[in-house]
């Protein structure tokens, strides 16, 4: 197993880039290529052991930055580490690409480089996301802001194929995000994908309304990129404004602080649930090849992980899942 | 001052309702009009002493339930508690009306026999959050699952008037929300409502995130109804996640349990900040009249505090300066 990862890719690239990639070549024994600018990760490369690994470096003059016009850049930038990357998973030279990276960077560029599953109308980006009974399974998560409910409807299929095979939940309870729980609630959009939910064959458990999804009322959860992106950054916004809160209130009384103190291990365990690092990202799904996207702010840890989630993706032959998943439907649909 | 409210409202009415109300006649002074079934509600006031208290009962016979279609509800249940306290409203024998009932039956009771304010396309629903900072006000929170740019302008304009008369921000900064900061990022409908929030005159900041929300990035967030009430549930199952996750950690551990103990009174000044019940519930901004929905959970606190809201509402008179609001942009957009 051979994965490509964009060395250029996080906030603070690329140290946690590298260090990430080298972990993940001693943890998983899977083969890296590091893709970005030579000197730059040579240095970082100089300070790691890399005896017994297997970690290359291929050259790229450019980078895509997190502030640039995602589709521009990707294609102005021929040279830029995700574009390489990008063209060396279209050439079979590797197995999988992951980058922490401008994410409508790596979606332009696959979808330039890469293509689509054949007969994939939109690729979704997606995330894993804790929930009081364990995870949950969100696309689109940003891809795609204005959707229809055609696409929303493979986003159903693309992720019940994922969460069976990679994240190994059973039958996956599928639900689409909406403002009421009744059959009938919703936007037009909503309520429009609603009869082809039902109809797809899929474990379709309704609607879900905000409180239901940390609350673990289903296993994958389908929305347009618009709201999906709303959910996650709210999400992280409303944890570390709780957090937050309890350290401040905590910190402002002594009794309060001593009890904090003991009560350290536990709120460490707390964190370390609703830490994004170890969901390893999620992939970027629809497009013709393991494309795993994870957060700028990731550090190796994060790296390391979305490495692992690639190599899972590929060992579990979620490309063919996909495959004959979107094909299927579109048999049924022709049928019709 | 007189207020009639809705005792057939919340989930567990009339108890909390009339508890609430009661209770606000004595703390606020204001006149209270209890609008519900005779004997019930009469059953419910022998509870309390009403000495020195000007509480008075009008009959309604039916009620409009949390699962009846709104719309169908308020057109056939003419004699619904809601119905007849709206049109004791639009009569002006009370100056306010509040109900912790389906909000969406509120909703269509305000807009058949109240009508909106001259100029108005759609009432919004509306919340007031606690954030990093303080508070912020958000609407549409669930009115208007579907919506158009000009719609979202008024809803901007309304929250601006709300947030200065009746929450006390000077020149509340106005944010729309969005998946992404920059202007030009969002859905069609972000896109659309941008220029005419930047030319509107109102103190507009731009774009705002999920995580910018809780982070205090805004006094007023504009959004439709749907991505509104996707993020108050959310809000809500988050915050019931977080310390849910944090008490089981500590249960099962001694140590953290005596930390815990200790931690208390810190706790529960951070419940008390995300209490729903402290904020009084959200004006239904737009229909001719002050109308306070509130959370169909309501317990007599919540009620108390949304009589509060609306005599709040009604004192700095809100009405008029909605009115002044929206006669100025619409006398600005036929300028043009």
């Amino acid at each position: 197993m051979r994965i490509v990862v964009d060395a250029m890719g996080s906030d603070r690239h690329p140290q946690p880039d590298v260090e990430g990639a080298v972990w993940a070549a001693r943890e998983y024994g899977v083969e890296i290529v590091l893709v970005g600018k030579k000197d730059v990760v040579e240095t970082e490369l100089a300070k790691h052991d890399l005896m017994g690994l297997h970690v290359d470096l291929v050259h790229a003059s450019q980078v895509i930055e997190m502030k640039e016009h995602p589709a521009a850049a990707a294609k102005s930038k021929k040279d830029a580490s995700m574009v390489v990357g990008i063209k060396m998973l279209k050439q079979k030279q590797v197995d999988a690409f992951v980058s922490a990276g401008n994410s409508g960077g790596v979606l332009a560029s696959a979808l330039f480089y890469l293509g689509r599953i054949k007969g994939v109308k939109r690729p979704a980006l997606s995330a894993v996301f804790p929930t009081r009974t364990g995870h949950c399974f969100m696309l689109d998560i940003g891809a795609n802001t204005d959707c229809k409910p055609d696409y929303l409807l493979q986003f159903a299929i693309m992720g019940s194929v994922y969460a069976e095979r990679v994240l190994g939940m059973a039958n996956p309870r599928v639900a689409i995000v909406s403002n009421g729980e009744e059959e009938g609630k919703g936007s037009m959009l909503v309520q429009q994908t609603y009869p082809l939910l039902k109809a797809s064959g899929l474990n379709f458990v309704g609607n879900a309304e905000g409180k239901d999804i940390p609350a673990g009322f289903a296993d994958v959860i389908v929305t347009d990129g618009f709201t999906g992106n709303v959910i996650v950054k709210l999400s992280e916004g409303i944890a570390s404004f709780l957090l937050g809160m309890i350290k401040e209130e905590i910190k402002s009384r002594t009794l309060a602080s001593v009890g904090a103190l003991l009560a350290k291990p536990a709120f460490e365990q707390v964190r370390k649930r609703l830490d994004y690092r170890e969901y390893g990202g999620g992939p970027l799904l629809g497009v013709d090849g393991i494309v795993v996207v994870t957060h700028g702010r990731s550090d190796s840890l994060a790296i390391k992980n979305a490495i692992r989630v690639a190599k899972q993706a590929v060992e579990e032959g979620t490309l063919d899942a996909l495959r004959s998943g979107i094909e299927q439907s579109l048999a049924v649909t022709s049928e019709e």
